[in-house]
């Protein structure tokens, strides 16, 4: 059956959505139709967005745009401590870490990790904008916090090597077997990496 | 983390997406901070949406709301054979029996199902106006494909009541073993549904 065209945009528009395919976003297209104050909310906030939500300068967070400093609440915070600086890919990670509870420093996001197949080098990254914050801060520890896979670990190694001239430590998150899980089901890699990061019991 | 209002306010309108929680909201929402020209996209085509598509006039299918003639395109098809008439719950039901391209007729769609649980009695679905169109149209037979269930037999049962007057026969869909389906995992209704509704073969 051929589809009204303005359905038809709703279901293409839609269907750029992470993990919404065709089908999905035909089902928001009709729950849309049938609830007109939830498609208005969606029009509205959606095309505020840009608008309203930017970048933080100093860690690349996400940041209000209508504040004044132009940083997000973790830069704005006078309480975090700014000799830890904790390096993530991305903010959905950065988030994660924040409701860990744990870090109290703050953070620097690259928004991305070195990956030849994908394109991405280190021009494409914030690394340069790390150098100058180790550089104007008082920044004693870089924590790299970026994935334990061959990006993430390709992108850890770029920045010990790229900080190497400064006087920062540079540490990696440790690797090893996660709270709860079974051994038996854990792959070779991340059992190894937990013997050799092995720590002294009392 | 307090996230920037606009930021939130996707996340809270996504939500409200059918099959959408909080978590998938939020990739919604990194992914258009990311994708401004899928933003732009969504925002115009989500808040022209009720202005563009309505309902026909006569079947309550989808309707373009620039057709001047207020059909929707299978009323505003000559083609279409006015004797048999498919009375269906929804707009993606009749879509399926579209798709399964053996339905020549007319539809009706009820936009709803019978549910004193759910408070939809008969005065919220299109009965009067599929009673209207069988004294208006050439309507001899009407069948019911509604779902298979509680609230689709009663529907079903509801109409041929509805419509015993009047000189028109109310079929309902078969009910049976679907194509490709071992008998050993049916359900004992679907069988006995199938054994009671047996032809004659060959």
């Amino acid at each position: 059956m051929r589809l009204p065209e303005g359905f038809k945009s709703v279901v293409r528009a839609c269907s750029a959505l992470p993990g919404i395919g065709e089908r999905s976003a035909q089902r928001f297209a009709f729950h849309l139709l049938e609830k007109p104050d939830k498609a208005r909310d969606i029009a509205e906030a959606v095309g505020a967005l840009s608008g309203s939500v930017g970048r933080c300068s100093r860690c690349y967070n996400l940041a209000d745009k209508a504040s004044s400093t132009g940083l997000c609440v973790i830069c704005e915070d006078p309480a975090r401590d700014l000799s830890q600086l904790c390096v993530v890919e991305n903010i959905p990670h950065l988030m994660a870490i924040e409701s860990s509870g744990t870090f109290h420093g703050t953070y620097h996001v690259l928004h991305g990790a070195l990956s030849p197949i994908k394109g991405i080098g280190p021009e494409e990254l914030h690394f340069p904008e790390l150098r100058l914050r180790v550089s104007e801060e008082s920044v004693q520890e870089i924590i790299v916090a970026t994935d334990v896979d061959v990006e993430g670990e390709a992108t850890a190694a770029y920045i010990a090597d790229f900080l190497s001239d400064m006087s920062v430590t540079v540490s990696r998150i440790a690797t090893g077997v996660p709270m709860g899980s079974d051994l038996e089901f854990l792959d070779a890699t991340t059992l190894s990496r937990a013997l050799q990061g092995r720590t002294r019991q009392g």
